[in-house]
């Protein structure tokens, strides 16, 4: 297929597994993390001090407000569902090999995303899909690592046409 | 330390990394997932059609409205904040060794948590802190689960006094 052609057609209807490589690389743009967002989304989901209060949070292992975990994940999720990775039929994850934060989100730093395919192979029970390996590490504006993940995401297979699997 | 004025000094400072031992478990009460709530997690942090709109969703490999993997996630840890497992200082998340969503969840489920403390370890680097092993599976109301997660936490050792290690 044409390489612009090629594009346009992912960019209309995603990834099938026969696009996906092992080493293709992904990224996306940097996205904001501000203070009110923090303590937000700490008083709905995390409701720890270091995530709702400087002062609260200057005596914590943290030493000043930190995001929580699940929100460096979240706006992870965001990030890569803006970047180019793009699977046909939307990012759905099976689970996690690994995941961790090697430090913490703290207010007014700008997150962006570097996935890189690690594994692709067809389901054995499901023939219309597959799964991919993807390392998704998230960067700060310091290029220093806030969350790692290595996710398994369910793939389908492009639809076979005429009878036989197109190309 | 007499059970009744154990529990009332853990309910004020938390447990230290000798409160914990392997086996031990934790629950938390049950937490209502809405239809408006998913809608609009998703459209911040996960804007992909099955988690923002019944209609959209029906043709997706969800075939309906499902959570964000992200917004259970941190329905999780709401509710392991307000479980009983309380280490001092917080919950504070190290990484995951296991983390799946095992099926999805969906408007109007009512999730739990159940925690089984697998892991007690002192950290050989930091004298004053340890490291617990806690699987924590999400159970939606028929008793499925929705998420598996085996988490490293980070937990301050019980404060010298007097010149010993207190008991």
């Amino acid at each position: 297929m044409d390489a612009i052609v090629g594009r346009l057609v992912i960019a209309a209807q995603g990834r099938y597994l026969e696009d996906y490589a092992v080493g293709q690389k992904f990224r996306s743009g940097p996205l904001r993390i501000d203070k009110e967002r923090i303590k937000l989304f700490g008083a709905e989901f995390d409701p720890q001090p270091f995530h709702l209060d400087e002062e609260a949070a200057r005596d914590t292992i943290f030493g000043g407000l930190v995001a929580s975990g699940w929100h460096t994940a979240a706006v992870t999720m965001r990030l890569l569902v803006e970047s180019d990775l793009k699977p046909a039929g939307g990012i759905v994850g099976a689970g996690a090999d690994e995941f961790r934060w090697p430090r913490p989100v703290r207010p007014g730093d700008e997150l962006r995303t570097e996935s890189e395919v690690l594994e692709v192979r067809p389901s054995r029970s499901r023939p219309h899909q597959g799964l991919i390996k993807v390392r998704t590490t998230t960067l700060n504006q310091n290029d220093e690592a806030v969350q790692i993940i290595v996710a398994n995401l369910v793939v389908p297979r492009r639809p076979m046409q005429d009878g036989h699997q197109s190309e």
